[in-house]
């Protein structure tokens, strides 16, 4: 029996740039051939939905437009081309809602650069509203076995910081640095190197974020507030004294950006994630020359990273804490957002 | 029966940093146990000789020091424990005299990086002379049908642009594009990039240098003084507008290092190969975030590098256009080096 | 203005698997959503459309069926969906009619290896008629510069060898033997190989086939047949006596399926791309791990590897010899390749 | 101060190939100027050593020979070349003694195949005696916090399955299947494995066997005697039926090495260690072909691995069971041996 699919339903929407977000009803969309309609249930609420709203980024967004690009739900409808999707099943609607399939880069699997992509919240509506329509081959296939409100944040943060840690290039067994250890990103970061079998350097401020990366398997933490010479401080972090071979950036911050590059070890790579507005990446030609230094820009995951980011979920490997509001208290998310109050994730249930 | 090898020979000597070099007589050393000693022919004149003598990179010079790194010649005798290099093998003495091969480095082909690399005429003794000692298991194998004057400049400019461009990751058919493309390095690196299945973009200035650039191989020249916009230029250069797949960087100044990460295609690689003294690397987080872009240092070649590069010279595949002057007359190398006045490179005879 | 598209076109039918195809009118079909509907020129005829009609293969045809998987045409009509295929377009119909394009294979490149894969003349109708489906995804851009009849063994041959050029991990400048090097998939796998910077030993058998593979660029040739002990004579080819880096599989024996990884060079790798009826690739155990070397089996291209293969032939550098004759002789083709008769390959003028 | 090194020791000879071995005094050698001499405490006990005294394998071996390669201990003298290895430091005498360190395998890492290879216990004298030579640059480096009793074990097997496990390049996430995982290296391979991030399947018979594996980390076993459909078992182990990405042999009978191409996920990896004698690898043209299936062989690990695979055991991450015995009793572990007698390691403390 086909699920019930209202004509209207509550979102919340940008009506112009700078915000605020109303919360209103608007009409639920019908699928095209190679759509889905997902009954979104949880949506975690990222950084980069402020950015949308405040539309603070190179590239403009839709104007109306439904935020939020991390949600989980179930599908309810289907256009009839697709066909590895069935009503029903559990469904993850990303920042990445679409893209064009055929370009050189779909072709390859960096379906992240396809120049036609479609970005839920930001080009086309996105997760912020009960009913949201994507395209079918690009949902995620969330198991039945995994709860929709805590799988919310790995759609974006899990799946950004297990492509970062691949594109690294760092294999089992080698020493990555985690900058921003103790951030949203760099929690879920250090749990996936672990589990895919690194050993983590936390780098961050403050005892409580030290305990934290501890506990989440970083071996050792380097503290850049106190420490006077964070170069020599990770680098004496690793067994040789010569670095660790690859970095994490999901830092919010300029510096290390510039930074990481003297301390990554000679061949190793750094992975710049995180974009703190305006920055540049910075390092000097003699010693990355040198030293044969990588330094590389990774984006979102594609779609074989979104399924193994979650089958790492899935087995009980990742633990992304996070607190569930009604989607009608967005605003006030954004609003701790913008204060620089929030620790962990918040995720909005839909139905509130 | 064993080669006679005097007690003295000629050689230019640098007695203090800063020069000039003095052409004088000086005791010919004895190999160590793993060691050969090569008698020079022929040795071409770097750059990186005019920084030794100059002393104006980071790394201090042993003192005094016999300069030069591109030596070509005959072994005339051998340490104990060396097997496989016999006496009257042609033999060519690179940058890397010698390594430890047994750190983590040496231990996977990237001997440069190690730690007790010893790199000739900078903290060893060169080939400004007549008998040189190198490592055995380091100097350059030369087959006996290639020319020993010619060959020179292979063994420091031919191995490091072949090594930039396998550090690239770019495949048969895909673009790249030679910053610096009229110069010693780009004009090598052009042909070796030819005869790797690549196709090429020379970038550079001025019409001689984009005749040249199209004559040994590059399908197209942007020439960088005459473009009004370089970085839609060198996009518009390729079939698809996205830009080259790799950027390699042999310019000598600056801003090339700053433009590259923005022409280079997504998923793209830039290499950096030249010293411009202080220059640094540079390009926004947020565009190298999203085109997932690569920017990497890339050193001379390790031993493997250096065999694949001559092997590529030895079947005709790659001309570098030379000029021969005694090794007295080094000095007047320098000085129009200093002046920017050499097209091509310079080879001094040892001999004279 | 639309192109004319009749009800009614020719084309030769598979009635039942043994044959013989009959030359007919059938109905034209409309494309689907995602679907294009292509004008087929000119077709090639492969080996495997003989195995189609004799139903020799372990998996089944569809019934009745229109062979021919190397069809070049016009693209004439297309589905809603279709968005990067113009009417007017010059398109190749391959192998790989569709495939879903969601699975893990294909989102990571491998759609050859999709479970639900469409195979043109073989599981839908294929490219011996003058219209033919395609799915819109997976037809082969063909610039308008190619001529339509050279091309189209290109869309089959010449995808495949370069496919597995690539799987070989070969290197350019490195050794690569190709078996069968005389024949049509071997006269282009020498071609694709110089052009990508590899060095070629042509393996193959007769004065002609050797004169023709070094004249295609092998630099050498081993008479399998004249050779008195074809592994001392293969790897003898190589400067340094261990072997080639790669053998690249295109013989229709069974025999070098299980010779190559003798002469292969340890840490080499052999390629399987042809199919004998019913052979088995065979090596020992401690000579294969003592060597680390590597057997694999290479398919068909994807949709990268077409378009890749197909910028190496727009450049002039596969040169695929062909002779033209009416769809209407197509059984005469099948009749003379039963018999062993054809040197280079036959293509049908779907117009005669 | 130096230690003391006495002139005579007990050793483990083999006078004659078919054994048996000798208990007696011979001369202790004094190390060459690129060796060391290590005071042998530990040697693990391999099958490889019964192949030596049996001389059943297709190479040779030195006589009168002392066999061993699994020999951990402390360095007593070094030559004037070695500058990287102090006496005193714990140091581990592996199956690769020696390689010339300048032919083209030594130079990518690939020293097991240098055709210059001393192999201990094998080509040259090895680990059963008290004192033992072996090259400098491939003692393996022991960390003093390690038990060199429990560590000989892993010189030998442990770097070998991790080399295979890496050779394999399955991914953190994906599947593993071990075949011969009950066994002495199938114990530790799914150890290596599970810390590698990678999901094991166990594949041997029996109960024991089972309850082991999955104790060791193994998420399923497939018992390959009560199964009725091994290949279909095997895939049906893995979350989407299609198989294991790698398959890693180390079994010691031939019939694995037949049918592991079966059950390998399209584009997989079959991995063989394991050298029963006289066993061939077998697979289907055809399905290897149409599945892009590899079969590779991998031998033993290169300093690289060594030093990598020591490490997680020094993490605490691999425990391999030893029985502890005197040398002098080494017969009686051969004759066990012989008579598939032996679980888990033998090792001979080399003072009784």
């Amino acid at each position: 029996m086909a699920p019930h699919i209202p004509e209207k339903q509550w979102a919340q929407v940008i009506e112009k740039t700078g915000g605020p977000v109303e919360y209103k009803q608007i009409p639920v969309q019908k699928p095209g051939p190679d759509e889905v309609l997902v009954n979104i249930k949880y949506s975690g609420v990222c950084h980069t939905d402020l950015h949308a709203v405040n539309g603070d980024w190179p590239i403009p967004t839709k104007l109306p437009l439904v935020g939020g690009h991390e949600g989980a739900g179930v599908v309810v409808a289907r256009g009839e081309l697709v066909k590895d999707v069935e009503i029903g099943d559990h469904a993850g609607v990303k920042w990445l809602n679409g893209s064009c399939l055929s370009c050189d880069f779909c072709q390859t699997g960096d379906e992240p650069l396809c120049g036609k992509a479609l970005l839920s919240g930001y080009t086309v509506d996105g997760t912020f509203q009960e009913y949201c329509i994507a395209k079918a081959a690009h949902v995620a296939r969330i198991p039945k076995d995994v709860p929709l409100d805590a799988v919310a944040p790995i759609l974006c943060a899990g799946i950004t910081v297990y492509k970062g840690l691949k594109e690294s290039g760092a294999r089992p067994g080698q020493t990555v640095a985690v900058v921003g250890a103790g951030g949203g990103l760099g929690s879920i970061a250090i749990q996936y190197a672990k589990a895919m079998g690194l050993q983590v350097i936390g780098i961050d401020t403050g005892d409580e974020k030290a305990q934290m990366c501890k506990k989440l398997g970083a071996y050792t933490f380097v503290d850049f507030a106190k420490s006077s010479n964070v170069v020599k401080d990770v680098q004496g972090a690793t067994e040789d004294g010569l670095g660790p071979h690859a970095v994490i950036l999901v830092a919010v911050n300029e510096k290390p950006f510039q930074q990481a590059a003297e301390y990554v070890r000679p061949r190793g790579t750094v992975i710049a994630i995180g974009l703190p507005a305006g920055a540049y990446l910075r390092a000097p030609v003699f010693e990355t020359v040198l030293g044969v230094k990588t330094i590389k820009g990774s984006y979102v995951g594609n779609r074989k990273d979104t399924s193994e980011a979650l089958d790492f979920y899935r087995r009980g490997l990742i633990n992304a804490p996070f607190k569930t509001i009604g989607m009608s208290e967005l605003q006030k998310v954004y609003d701790m957002m913008h204060e620089g109050k929030i620790a962990g994730r918040y995720v909005v249930d839909t139905s509130k």
